[in-house]
């Protein structure tokens, strides 16, 4: 039995040391490794097929809500960035410059595209002159490339691959009913295809996106407590419209400034989908998105020839419905191939040896759960798609339980801090809305405002200062 | 009736001025705009659109022979670049480098990516360690920068979107059958979807790819005789794996080089598609790759309710197995939308008027002919679909007829060269394989050796000295 390149090792416990757990499950599972410049990583097609799953999830439910694709250039003019001052001020210490091309020294450097809402809204400005031409609803996918210091894989990368909607609107009224829309879209495709519960809010002054109005965020819980933010949807107001000129002549004969927003979600979610859901023994993927739903495990199949045309066959039949791979590989043994399809997440295992054949039936194993059951061959297809149902059930309703049970409500801030301070978890609590406050609470714990929740029941006091507040705040140590 | 932003005008007829008609189609049919950048393009909703109906056939076919999407970072370290000699002397004179990232100055340029041999190269070399490691058969969907000098929309861009397969193996015998796997992918593409027959073959050495063995291309005919690249699949032995250092231990125990191909299609073909089938009118879609196959105009709507609750009852219905598009905007005249969605390139016009809807009939008008037929509404979908194979197949036969009567079997150069130089066509002829024949041709009359067929029926004597012929050889100018 040969071992590939000792491909099956040992995963660092996560609770001895998260981040090397963390980093482990991407590289064994085999979902992307390191490119050859610090901060860029290549996507390997384990995790690509993931995210192509996640993109069509999306794709799907951006044209339900009335969007296009359409794709903007890579290279903007440093002349044109620095038009709206707080999206400069945000952006430049993190952009990439291109200052030669082929032989020649550019006269003006060009930044690679750190997010587009700068190239859209000149493109916008262009196309928009009626309020005939309103709304524009455009979405794109594409790579933006963002100078960090400190980088992880799919969780913070110099590169990485998102989508960026951008629309532009007649009134304020409709720009924020969009923002508040593809907000909703993100938090209901989370919970439904990735089995990941997030609470959405609106972001402080400090924390949101440089040039908008409002950010608000999904804030999701990893398993160490951690939050991760794992979507953004931005109202601008007019303030790109007005820096980059989006004037239209509205129905009543008078020139306006069209309202924007813009709305992204990354392969940082691929890093959320790993730390909410994965364990000891590696990635745990939930069976909508999971690249391979099914894997088909022969035992013995060397000795039966029997085994392994009944596995061929079940595989063939299974494949209808499901996504199913069948691991016949002569040089390993099941108890390898098992390890290995568990480190890499597959939603179900099925075991097929001699003995289940002659009782028609397969041995289904779980991956979250370890639960093993034995399924008669008949109807199995079927059966299988339920237990993959219970199973993406359950795995949302656990997390969802885990978030709301280190969630905690806090009116005393020497009982908040060691919540914070430790990662038992977040604390949701009163604030007044100054940022000394908020400063205080990163200084003392390193935890920051996640967002201030849609629904506010605003508590009587700050957390912090004791005086009144006047928001419901979500704090946490973040990503 | 307002006109929106003047939209619909004249198109420069495209026997006046071939090169303004193409311009004229791509700006007019709404596919794509002119960035802030020269060389850049924006690509609109109509053209994106088509774009991942491509993107989508050709994924489906790569999926279907044994290929996975990856997708590798878009810098590349000059070190890296310039480790095949070939590759480095064909590409620099074209790259974008990044100097700079954030505040500091890079110690090393980075070039964004022209093409990714080198990329994955680097990476396969991490990879590959066993014959069991092989074949890897990767491709990836993405952008890749070239600082071209002269630019059009979708023939030549500085950046433009693509899909660049790259695939590793043990045995030169398989990676060749992978590159005329690909090649004839391709072909049967292009002619299924796009209906654009194209011929292939081995391209000539100085005209093959940086770096490559042997370089293969599949060359289509645009409405002006001249020929266009629409694709290529390059078999390059062991020259990247050397450099690179793509090495594996073979079954007989010896270490060996892989060998490898890499074959790519991109955002030109959308040029091709224009060129091939567009016509004074505008843009003329084929049916199968089209975004909109059927668009509905209800005829005198603001008058009759009537007409336009059938209109909305026939869209709905029709779009359970076409894409159908209804036109109900009251501002706009039956003759502007004609206008408006022939020069888009819609497929099919349903037209429904009063008198139409008492006779429980529509009337068909195709976009390519101009035919007119009354339809019953009964049934509809089914004849629509008929018609709209129909249409695709005489797109294909009017095209491959076309291909077939402009090219010109030649023995005398006398009689070549106005074919060539007036641009009548291609002309096909021998050729005794010596570079300075092929470069007397071009000298001479602007074309270039666009392939050698992959079948050869070589002539006696080469076209140009009138010496033994080696190759039949396909001669035309080009994009």
């Amino acid at each position: 039995m040969a071992e590939r390149s000792g491909f099956v090792r040992e995963i660092t416990p996560p609770d001895e040391d998260y981040s090397q757990w963390y980093q482990d499950v991407v590289t064994k599972a085999d979902l992307a490794d390191y490119g050859p410049v610090k901060g860029f990583i290549v996507i390997k097609p384990a995790g690509y097929a993931l995210w192509e799953n996640i993109q069509a999830g999306l794709d799907r439910r951006f044209k339900a809500t009335g969007h296009v694709n359409a794709y903007f250039p890579l290279l903007i003019p440093e002349s044109l960035l620095i038009k709206e001052a707080d999206h400069v001020a945000g952006f430049t210490p993190e952009v990439a410059w291109v200052t030669q091309g082929g032989q020649e020294t550019l006269s003006e450097r060009l930044a690679i595209r750190p997010t587009s809402e700068v190239m859209v809204g000149a493109m916008y400005a262009k196309w928009v002159h009626s309020y005939r031409d309103l709304p524009i609803l455009i979405n794109q996918w594409n790579n933006v490339v963002r100078w960090e210091k400190v980088t992880r894989p799919f969780l913070r990368g110099t590169e990485f691959l998102w989508q960026e909607g951008h629309t532009a609107h007649a009134s304020g009224d409709e720009a924020m009913a969009e923002t508040l829309r593809m907000l909703e879209v993100y938090h209901e495709f989370l919970q439904t295809e990735l089995a990941i519960p997030s609470r959405i809010g609106r972001k402080s002054e400090s924390e949101k996106f440089a040039g908008a109005e409002i950010t608000y965020s999904l804030e999701a819980m990893m398993g160490d407590n951690r939050a991760l933010q794992a979507g953004t949807s931005h109202y601008f107001g007019t303030r790109f419209a007005d820096a980059y000129g989006i004037r239209f002549l509205d129905q009543d004969g008078v020139e306006k400034s069209a309202f924007t927003t813009s709305w992204g979600m990354s392969t940082r979610v691929i890093g959320a989908l790993i730390m909410v859901h994965g364990d000891a023994r590696g990635l745990v993927l939930p069976p909508k998105v999971a690249p391979t739903q099914v894997v088909v495990v022969p035992i013995g199949a060397n000795a039966s020839t029997e085994v392994a045309a009944a596995a061929r066959a079940l595989q063939a039949d299974l494949s209808l419905s499901l996504r199913v791979h069948l691991d016949d590989r002569p040089e390993f043994t099941p108890g390898w191939k098992f390890n290995e399809w568990e480190m890499r997440g597959i939603p179900l295992r099925l075991e097929l040896g001699p003995r289940d054949l002659a009782a028609s039936q397969v041995v289904a194993v779980r991956r979250d759960t370890g639960e093993k059951q034995p399924l008669p061959i008949a109807g199995l297809a079927g059966q299988l798609s339920a237990l993959l149902e219970r199973m993406q059930g359950e795995l949302l309703a656990r997390a969802t339980r885990r978030l709301a049970e280190h969630t905690h409500t806090a009116a005393d801030y020497a009982v908040a801090l060691p919540i914070l301070t430790e990662r038992q978890g977040w604390v949701e609590a009163g604030w007044c809305g100054s940022e000394a406050c908020e400063q205080q609470v990163k200084a003392d714990s390193g935890a920051t405002l996640r967002n201030l929740p849609l629904e506010q029941n605003v508590p009587a006091t700050c957390l912090v200062c004791g005086a009144k507040a006047h928001y419901l705040a979500l704090w946490g140590r973040a990503y």
